[in-house]
């Protein structure tokens, strides 16, 4: 199945996509959110559709796309998770998964315009596999377990501003990570059963120029390990979000130039869904969320 | 003014303490959260107060004591932000606030249990000065902006577990700071004009031993600067919490024994209260939140 929400920053529609068409949630949730995908929501929106008691929203192609999913409780980061990556910023490969966290009010929808940050020089681009929780996540016995925790798949943009996350942090990532705007997700909430998650081909592009195009089969870390070992640490809610890491192919790299206002950023992963950000100054009143 | 929560996690009464007395807020608030502190929350319930209209909470002697705010949607933290506790941590003092998080499911009640985590062998504390956000926070012009957009000040404990922190981290902290229960955030919400925030004595002890004892003074950065500078970086939401760093005293520093199960911590500043809290082992069902 196919999740998504619709409609204007703060007051989406959740609606379930089958055969190209939006179908309103309303009758079966209030929203896509971990209430919603801890319970039998995802069932029961199943049984709905088939039992022909949902209607199709009306409008839908008109409307806005919010993220997928309503406000995480945390958005978890796997950091270096692509080796290729982790060499073009001038690390090793991780021997183990390295954790940060963005603030969960990054999360924005897939289209929405992003602010280049006040007195940002090196915003860049990271297109990632999410993984959606979708059971509490707490000291799981093996990554075999994982995946019955999971609710689903999303595409994301981790966008990053380089010199706040690495020159003026003392080296803790966070601080360049959590701008307005800076985790834009969708438009698709996917449920395990419609994608290989371990190989999906992902992809980004800055003014319809190439920059990232790699696959999943890559990730150093794999769906099943993050999500086992970041449950040894934390307890993972329904509804957050893991960002599982990019390939190479940023801005970071010295290969391409940091983003200004007026470039377009695409960013695609089989199976999930593409996204296009236009970015704006900071101010101007068209930031995260407005559009 | 002194607002606390009371009740069974998760179904906590908001009350205002005034003079020994607290009084059920349940008529002028849903909850102790951003919506109350960004809204005219707190003048209502003075006025309400004042008025009158408010009666005490039946056996609130009685009751647990809750996290003085509702869940936040970001708990950041400041890193090294005492010269001494940078020292015995190996660091020289930061040249700028170092920026973590801990995911917000940690906060829980001042004198909750804490589970030592599943294979810890270093669980450790930190007392810390909190802010707590009363309004939205994003580009602030300077630190003295900064006042106007905290609700009060807490006290509460960054647990943290230094292999997994430290060791096993990649460099990033977030790993050893979120686990279930590492949080502890109370007794009180403290409005600013009850304290004096740049000159508190704050102090932990365990098992009755003295381990921590310092000032709000030392610290390098102190609050004006450190909303103003996060507010460069990311937007603050009403109602998120920030632990403005630890003083020198912690296990880390090799002088005293990491935490195990049946270890008691108290903790305490001056003007914001008191907390006590047993650890215990993980698993044995006693853990965050069910005191």
């Amino acid at each position: 199945m196919r999740f998504a929400r619709l409609g204007p920053a703060g007051s989406e529609t959740p609606v379930l996509i089958d055969g190209g068409v939006a179908y309103d949630l309303r009758p079966v949730a209030v929203d896509i959110d971990g209430g919603f995908l801890s319970g039998r929501g995802p069932a029961r929106a199943a049984e709905a559709l088939a039992a022909g008691e949902l209607v199709p929203l009306d409008g839908a192609d008109r409307l806005r796309i919010g993220a997928p999913i309503a406000r995480p409780s945390a958005v978890l980061c796997i950091g270096m998770n692509y080796a290729a990556h982790a060499a073009e910023s001038g690390s090793a490969p991780p021997a183990v998964p390295i954790v940060f966290l963005k603030t969960p009010n990054t999360v924005v929808g897939p289209n929405d315009d992003v602010e280049i940050p006040r007195g940002s020089e090196k915003t860049d681009w990271e297109v990632e596999l999410g993984i959606v929780i979708g059971q509490r996540a707490l000291y799981l016995d093996s990554p075999a377990d994982s995946l019955a925790h999971v609710a689903g798949f999303v595409l994301a943009n981790d966008l990053s501003e380089r010199t706040w996350q690495l020159e003026i942090s003392g080296g803790q990532w966070g601080k360049g990570k959590s701008a307005p705007g800076f985790c834009p997700v969708g438009p698709w909430l996917v449920t395990p059963d419609e994608v290989d998650h371990a190989d999906l081909r992902l992809r980004s592009f800055v003014n319809d120029e190439p920059r990232q195009d790699s696959t999943t089969a890559d990730l150093i870390f794999g769906v099943e390990t993050i999500v086992w070992q970041l449950s040894q640490y934390l307890a993972l809610e329904p509804g957050d979000l893991i960002l599982t890491g990019t390939p190479q192919g940023v801005a970071l790299s010295g290969r391409f130039p940091y983003l200004r206002a007026g470039d377009v950023v695409d960013l695609e992963i089989e199976g999930l869904g593409h996204q296009r950000q236009v970015f704006v100054a900071a101010g101007s009143g068209a930031g995260a969320g407005s559009r």
